[in-house]
């Protein structure tokens, strides 16, 4: 393939500095030089910059490589020659070891015939893992949140880090710490949860991860927190309005923003695609100005979520052409536009080199990606493939780790005692989610091609195929097509039925994409099973043949009806390639679950929100409001997750009566395995202020900790927590007040789960 | 009855000021002079107050008369001691003429025995009349808004404060401009619906006919525009949460007491039990000061809802005590309490006098209260009951108005040519809501004693009684008990059902109130019909006998199911003594409907919000979202009613293409009744700015004119909108931009009903 002459961008003739775009560079000049600071390298190259180079620096070429790592230069070179501060791979299903030297090759070439040889900074989503196939498929951002296991955690980032460096990924699209309060939302799959202060754990462990410097001094990876701000919109539509006062800004949609960066710096933002108060985030310099660089100290780089820019136009109608919404972003401080159509919205400043503000604003957006780009070494280290590093991918420990998570990631919701299964030789597998890997939206996957490990697969594997008979019983979502009776009778022969339900939210170039119901552009204002699910699952139970549900899909569904007919329930989420044996050892009892919801579950579809961190007056709690036939709002709890063995909290204490304000509660308690087997039990600490002049959310979760307890043993688990956090935000001002604190420890969030009021005064 | 020395108030002994408490009052003190000015009055006689004095003025006594007339002289003296500014009536069940006479009497010994005189102000609810019976009871506030009849509702307002005014009432907790935003709220009944503009609309011409002067120049009735700011509460229920950044309050919470003050001057203002952005709106100074009073210039007194400020201690947690949530209402600026629990939050105040703020924060209070006592003329005229006044009570005229509204209160949501009936003889009146009417809360009314004008009764009284054969078939919400069979052979029997099925929100004295899903206190998660009703409908419509569906209750239903199935759907809300006459008018054609949703029908319960006016990125409007089994979020959208004519608009136009900034712009159509009988319109005018810095909505209602068009003619209606009209707050100031807009006229407020787009320039 010939990679000559890729960017050459020319000067148009009426440019203001077009003299610059011809000029050659001395070997000389300062950003060459990498012992130079890099501020002064940023300054030097940006001095060198001509306008239309400045424009092009600000945007990228995404979808680079079909399928098969194929590559249209054409079409490439018309638009790189406009966009050439980044670029993005293209096809999910392209295998690292193809891409790779293909992607690498031309981010080399361009930057030999850049001008300046400013390098393409690639970058690229990273929810399971490299958007390469090849790598090590993890399960998705909320599957593994539900391990509640940080030092877990810790490791799977490493291993993403080091496969993304291997694939040549500078700088991935993640995390994302939307905030998940609606049921509806179909992207819950790819963030943490529900509660802001545990998405900020996540996120500050990903980033500072991601970001470690390597043996040079450059940032490994550069993450972007994301979908700033996003969480409470409206109908639980992701590009939806919503509404945020001040006070729900700091203590809710922003609180991961703020304590991230209290430890940590996220090389960029993304705005969330949605208004905030009528006003769009892409858009919104109070949200990416005020509170963003001044108030929370951001130092990095604003980039767009994908055509978010051009939306300002074409969806929201703040702005009059697509120029304008160029000239609107960028002055909001929207450094660097993603785009999927072209042309772009910031093509078209090309015209604006005179328009008020536009130039200062372009040269703060490519200072700012040039620094990042310093930062990232990539005028300074290799841009070659590493095909050593390559070899890399999925190494066993790569591979023990996703095994760990993925078991961690799973969450028994019920247990009638039939799990592990003790004796049974044969089994049926019905329903149509069984064959499936259901990984969500952005992972390098496709169900295509068969892969070996689906649930089907490794429960084959453990009953031996000769003893498994799978009938789907009903489609994912069509109505038409039904063997409702020969699952039913598959069921009878076998007498133990596991049953895979669920939606999918698998990739845009997967097979069973006309099945998604879940995922990004999806909405599910009905969290019933989607088509005739539930319908299956009715006339399974109705046999009384013991049956296992094993839920898949990145939401919480309505269970109140014949899923509480079956035996158990295991909710897997969006999975990754080791979910289906990950699994089967539940089921088997080789592996003890576990997994946590970070997901309240409502009682019914309407009933929303539900998340635990309500205010006093919300839910039925203010005097005679009632859900008709509803006794709770939730059928599940958020912290909730069930175990083979049990465990008995007790002794639960605070280290003194009386704090300062910058001192520590110490929260103990002793955790007793009283069952038969080992498990692992999550300690989970929630507070609440007693009175303050904010309503403040009824608990609030401010510590966990997860322990391994012996078979009839006792841990006891300590849990500091720093005054300094207990505090909320009230227009604007960060408050710990002195008063009293009542702590609470236990399994769930559900007060039955809880301890008593365990008293603080903050004196 | 003894109505002696009920109210002396004895000076504490540690009072301050207890010296005044005793003082004789001279005859010439300026506030007994009734030519002396409002103002000098209002300073004379706070200055004659003593402290114990002041705090029993903030304060009232409610539920003062049992059933029958009853009343409890030791319960009332001991609470008159210490809460005497307002009186309130109690049991609802109570007749005028009994109870008037006795409301007065104490009235007017209380003023007797006051040291200085103060009358009680008499306060009470007034939804569908005064809560009196023998008094004419119109349907409710959401029913009588179905009308789109502005100049009708004035004419309702005319008769209810006349009522009032008969029945010695001063003050009314009306009227309710919430903005019905989440379809689960158990209030919706009582609100207009959910557009906050024509909230507005209708709550000026409530307050200006209320507030209108008599001959003396005395407001006759003063009102209570609430509840301040209410409409976005999380899962709709009634106290919970609100978001709300200053641009949604501008333009959706507060809209409609924005437009209300630039008209007219509400004599008082009650805030929400909710929070707004986390601050109770009863110690939200920002909202009861900053805006109300300085932006908006209100000039009226603050009313607390019940028992709202012990709420901030007992609920909200926002106080640390009674006594801290009355000095922090107070400090926001709430002048006086309604409280059903004693003691209350501000009789505490006693005991702060020397407390920061209190005692300035009680003069302003007290001058307010004194300032409209004054204003309604209570220290100059007569407080008698007015025995003359009380037998016009119900009057032809008003039994005329009322039927009038009750007929355009009924919306017809689906007809498939069935109605009107032209030639039934024998009809099986079905389901367990014929019996009942169906109130609202707030109502002078109980099922306990059978009137004759249910739907049942009306319909008998329409086909003669041997023609019409009731079956309940099932309970309104109990599964147990059920007749269906009988509903069904009974349907058959008669070859026509009229089914009558719906949700109540009765009064809690009423013997169905343990029925209520509806109503205040009510949150009804799903918008199915309650118990076994729709299973009856079902079985019923599966016979194919033709099926009229009757609905009641303050709601939206979800109606895709077996509501489809019937041949038409009429929708009376919460109706009065008339509805059931109504119904039975137009069922038979009698009288063309011509009622109109305020409301939008969400297609489904899980679906919402779904109002109208959404902005563009809501819905599933924004690129691939889907919401599964829907094709659209509403089965009947904002705006729609049927006729038994057909209307035809045409030339749809505008006077000009260009206006200026104060300009009108005129809208013409021409609707022509393109049927066989004479019938009511109503256009509607809905615009859309087409670029704005904020994302304003997808359309508004901006005006709307009812109109009669006889069978085969055409008439030409004109509606002007001042520009100033078109404009929306950004940060807290009015804009009306120059640029393009867009007028849409129609039937309703879907798109497929609006003509194509009107486009004006303002210049």
């Amino acid at each position: 393939m010939a990679l000559s002459a890729i960017v050459s961008v020319q000067a148009a003739d009426n440019s203001a500095d077009g003299s610059l775009c011809g000029k050659a560079v001395p070997r000389t000049a300062t950003y060459l030089n990498p012992k130079a600071s890099r501020d002064k390298r940023v300054k030097d190259l940006l001095s060198r910059m001509c306008w239309e180079e400045k424009v092009a620096q600000i945007g990228g070429v995404g979808g680079l490589l079909g399928q098969n790592s194929t590559f249209d230069l054409q079409d490439y070179r018309k638009k790189a020659q406009l966009h050439n501060g980044t670029i993005s791979p293209g096809s999910y299903l392209n295998y690292a070891e193809d891409a790779v030297p293909v992607l690498s090759g031309l981010i080399v070439a361009s930057k030999k015939e850049h001008r300046l040889g400013i390098p393409y900074v690639h970058i690229a989503d990273a929810v399971n893992g490299p958007t390469l196939r090849g790598t090590t498929l993890f399960p998705s951002t909320l599957s593994m949140a539900m391990s509640w296991n940080l030092p877990l955690y810790t490791e799977v980032a490493e291993v993403l880090r080091d496969e993304l460096v291997a694939c040549g990924v500078n700088w991935v699209l993640s995390p994302e710490v939307d905030v998940a309060r609606d049921p509806r939302n179909g992207r819950i799959g790819e963030m943490y949860g529900e509660d802001p202060w545990m998405n900020g754990e996540y996120a500050a462990i990903y980033i500072s991860t991601m970001q470690e410097k390597d043996s040079n001094g450059f940032m490994k990876v550069a993450t972007t927190i994301k979908h700033y701000l996003y969480g409470t919109s409206t109908g639980g539509i992701n590009q939806a309005s919503m509404l945020g006062g001040v006070n729900h800004i700091y203590n809710t949609l922003a609180l991961p923003y703020i304590n991230v960066m209290k430890k940590v710096s996220p090389a960029s933002v993304m705005p969330s695609y949605s208004t905030i108060d009528g006003v769009p985030a892409h858009s919104n310099s109070y949200l990416l100005q005020e509170l963003l660089r001044q108030q929370f100290g951001f130092d990095g780089v604003v980039v767009s979520d994908a055509d978010a820019i051009s939306m300002l136009y074409q969806t929201h109608k703040t702005a009059a052409s697509l120029n304008d919404a160029g000239i609107k972003s960028l002055a909001a401080g929207v450094q660097l536009e993603l785009a999927i159509g072209f042309p772009t919205a910031f093509e078209s400043l090309t015209g604006n080199q005179t328009v008020d503000g536009v130039a200062r604003n372009v040269n703060e957006a490519v200072s700012r990606i040039l620094d990042l780009k310093f930062k990232l070494g990539l005028f300074d280290k290799s841009l070659e493939a590493d095909i050593k590093a390559l070899k890399s991918l999925r190494s066993e420990k790569h591979l023990k780790v996703n095994e760990k998570i993925s078991s961690e990631s799973i969450v028994l919701l019920k247990n009638d005692g039939i799990l592990p299964l003790d004796s049974a030789k044969k089994v049926a597998v019905l329903g149509p989610l069984a064959e499936v890997i259901n990984t969500g939206t952005y992972a390098a996957w496709t169900n295509k091609e068969n892969g070996n490990n689906t649930l089907l697969d490794a429960i084959k594997t453990e009953f031996g195929a000769e003893n498994v008979r799978h009938v789907r019983g009903v489609d994912i979502v069509d109505t038409d097509d039904e063997q409702i009776d020969a699952a039913v009778e598959a069921a009878k022969d076998a007498g133990l039925a596991i049953v895979a339900l669920g939606s999918i939210a698998v990739g845009w170039e997967d097979s069973l994409v006309g099945d998604r119901t879940d995922g990004e552009g999806n909405t599910h204002a009905s969290l019933k099973l989607p088509g005739r699910q539930e319908e299956l699952l009715e006339a399974i139970t109705a046999t009384g043949t013991p049956a296992i549900l094993v839920l898949t899909g990145g939401q919480a569904f309505e269970l109140h009806n014949a899923a509480q007919d079956a035996r158990a329930i295991l909710h897997g989420f969006h999975g990754g390639e080791e979910t289906g044996r990950a699994l089967v050892d539940i089921i088997t009892g080789r592996v003890n679950p576990s997994g946590k919801l970070t997901l309240t579950f409502p009682a019914r579809s309407e009933v929303n929100p539900v998340y635990y961190n309500r205010e006093q007056s919300d839910w039925q709690s203010a005097g005679a409001i009632q859900f008709p036939y509803l006794k709770n709002n939730y059928i599940y709890p958020f912290g909730h997750g069930l175990s083979f063995t049990t465990f008995e909290f007790s002794g639960a204490r605070l280290d003194k009566s009386t704090y300062g304000t910058k001192g520590n509660v110490k929260v103990t308690v002793k955790i007793s395995n009283t069952g038969k087997v080992d498990g692992q039990e999550v300690a989970q600490v929630y507070f609440r202020q007693k009175v303050a002049p904010l309503s403040l959310p009824v608990k609030r979760l401010v510590g966990f900790s997860k322990v391994l307890v012996s078979a009839g043993s006792s841990k006891t688990v300590e849990i500091n927590i720093p005054v300094q956090e207990l505090g909320y935000w009230l227009d604007g001002n960060y408050r710990v007040d002195k008063g009293t604190y009542e702590f609470f420890v236990g399994d769930s969030s559900a007060d039955s789960s809880l301890s008593s009021a365990l008293t603080a005064v903050v004196a």
